[in-house]
């Protein structure tokens, strides 16, 4: 029997998504949580590690179990014992594989223009309101299509294919708040984080946008990761 | 010599804006970081006093002092001492009286509609899916206009007059947010929790709507309280 969770997470509090020794992890938050209801050991399989402080407003994880589980009270129970920064949104049977199986995965960076840190905005970057926002914007639109995004990937990353495809990329003001959006068939180590400190670099003018073209993402190399804290994983389709 | 400071604060760790022994609060924080600056003793008056757990977007203050300060050095200086969760966006010398002269208070309550507690959504009170958003806004607009408002007072208030006058009240949903502001001339010890309380009850189907008439506001007495942490002080106008 497969079963399919949505969960939600604030990841500051946490060595990321994936269990590793000496830290608190969401996986094994969560493991824990099931194997304190079912007595059984799962391994949650979520659509994609995030790293150490990132959120996810619906991260899906499967997980196999021999028994049928109640939908409903099991849920109900899982929160209950789940911490506040942690919870299951939904649960339901599946045949998917929440990681293979993911066709589109959609990532959040919140920022804020203001000269000075806003403490209502802690979930957000604040960011210099003198940057070029007009050369950050053409950037986004660059980024769309099939490249190969090996500039933007993390040292450390594996031996995989580093071509991605990026169906949609936007940078869009709402109140005071500067929301970046990408969404893509996948994104490789640190990806989305390299793209945004990328873009931050142009704005402050110090990266040209004519050094960067789709057909050399190869070549070029980002130098700047944004913060893990500000990143959110909003959406992931099947 | 006086000024006036637009103070924001997210007001989660404190015990209100005024002093009070034993209690941190916003405003000690503030005068502290103005005699460290300063090596003067002065007293910060806001336009009101923020409860326990209430936060401010923009909370104005005005503080009378001898010398003339250097205000852009100042507001650096400041913010440099203050905490995170408290920042002075803007320093001005005034005539006003951050209080007496106020005319238009705003107040935003934030709630969201959800089955589950959302970990990203701590910012705001979980309600109920099944609350009768309907009814409830009929309520938010009985609110308008001038009325004696005493049964929306918390007791403990003072013998002020208990009249108000509300220009504005709506509820607005904002993606899974919903939104109450409020803006009036002023407003009573807990009267804006007690009329999101009192929402809650109409919604919850709990208070019937017509039992509470504008000219009987008077009689009427809330009795729900609604939590501090998520009522905002979003503007005053002068």
């Amino acid at each position: 029997m497969r079963y399919l969770l949505l969960v939600t997470y604030n990841g500051k509090n946490y060595s990321g998504y994936q269990i590793q020794p000496n830290a608190t992890t969401i996986q094994e938050v969560l493991e824990n949580a099931i194997k304190t209801i079912t007595k059984q050991t799962v391994t949650c399989v979520a659509s994609g590690r995030t790293d150490a402080g990132v959120s996810a407003y619906m991260q899906p994880v499967h997980f196999d179990i021999e028994k049928e589980l109640n939908e409903q009270k099991f849920l109900h129970s899982l929160n209950g014992i789940l911490p506040e920064d942690i919870k299951v949104l939904s649960i339901n049977k599946t045949n998917l594989h929440a990681r293979f199986s993911a066709k589109r995965k959609t990532y959040l960076y919140k920022m804020y223009v203001s000269d000075i840190a806003q403490p209502l905005m802690s979930d957000a970057l604040q960011i210099n309101p003198n940057l070029n926002f007009k050369e950050m914007q053409k950037f986004t639109k660059l980024l769309i299509g099939t490249h190969d995004f090996v500039g933007f990937r993390a040292s450390g990353g594996s031996n995989e294919s580093t071509i991605r495809t990026i169906y949609s990329a936007k940078l869009k003001k709402q109140g005071n708040y500067l929301y970046f959006t990408i969404t893509g068939n996948g994104f490789l180590y640190k990806m989305v984080r390299n793209i945004v400190g990328t873009m931050l670099k142009i704005g402050e003018n110090k990266i040209n946008l004519k050094e960067i073209k789709p057909t050399l993402f190869s070549t070029f190399k980002a130098t700047n990761t944004a913060k893990p804290e500000y990143l959110y994983l909003l959406n992931v389709e099947y």
